[in-house]
């Protein structure tokens, strides 16, 4: 492994329905930090404090979160409030994104917030257009439009294969949250 | 998402060629210690500090870290001093998954271990066998032998889509190591 002499970031992409996705932007966000990057973590969709929210509020105090959800999952039709927090993220995250302030952008479950359509393909790539040459995006959350993966620089379908919730295990506390 | 009033611990394989199975396990080990567990870390085969590896050291010292590794990667056939480090490694962790000191132990790159045979997939159920019942524990790296999977509770393929090594892109210390 060499590293690179080239301070170019590029756009990764975390999908699919197996387990570990937002896990692996965390872990990246975690990497980062070790190396003296500066992170801007935020979730989209997602509202309520998790345990990896509270581990980076208190240990990790380099890394910038915002949540623009309303603390609970969709999971019928998102009311007005869902589509106005989500848009707002998207009008803070383009400034970000432009400016050079931060190596790593996480924009966590974006994938889900453009399921519901809380806002639209054209306009997070619009975005992801006009990015700073050395950040890097990490884009997560299942059912990434195919548009997105084909302006993405890496994506990686996390598959599940097995999973112990058909075995009726419910999610758990510093495990699934 | 209910939480589980169970203290169960499950067995989860990442596995595949898409990038994110250490990463996902490092994002893993953070959430665990923002819910105040106790997280025992171990890499197999790797033995270099990487940026992940620094940030832990830094700033989350309740995670105990460990390498049973050469610090390099192994291309051909490996060493006996790659077979002894992978041994004493799993004779260690033996101890550590059958006892109840740790609530999240992760065996990073232990399916590299068994591909490279620095040990065998029955010694590693063996010793998952006698794992104490509340010990959740994380084995990641590609090749996962299906005798494995087959044991495990929860396995998620890490696919690769795209990837930008095909690009040229090079491995970036904070992003990819």
């Amino acid at each position: 492994m060499t590293q690179s002499t080239s301070e170019n970031g590029y756009i990764q992409v975390y999908t699919g329905n197996g387990k570990g996705k937002s896990t692996a932007a965390f872990g990246l966000s975690l990497r980062a930090v070790g190396a003296g990057k500066k992170v801007f973590f935020c979730q989209f969709v997602k509202g309520k404090i998790y345990s990896e929210i509270e581990a980076i509020r208190q240990y990790l105090p380099n890394i910038t979160l915002k949540q623009y959800g309303r603390g609970c999952f969709i999971y019928k039709k998102p009311d007005q409030a869902d589509i106005d927090a989500a848009k707002e993220g998207l009008q803070e995250i383009s400034e970000i994104v432009k400016s050079s302030e931060y190596d790593l952008i996480v924009l966590d479950e974006a994938n889900i917030a453009l399921y519901y359509n809380l806002f639209q393909v054209d306009d997070l790539i619009e975005i992801l257009k006009q990015k700073h040459s050395t950040t890097e995006v990490v884009i997560t959350g299942r059912y990434a439009p195919q548009e997105l993966m084909d302006f993405a620089d890496l994506v990686t379908e996390m598959k599940e294969i097995k999973h112990y919730y058909t075995k009726g295990v419910e999610a758990r506390k510093g495990i699934e949250f």
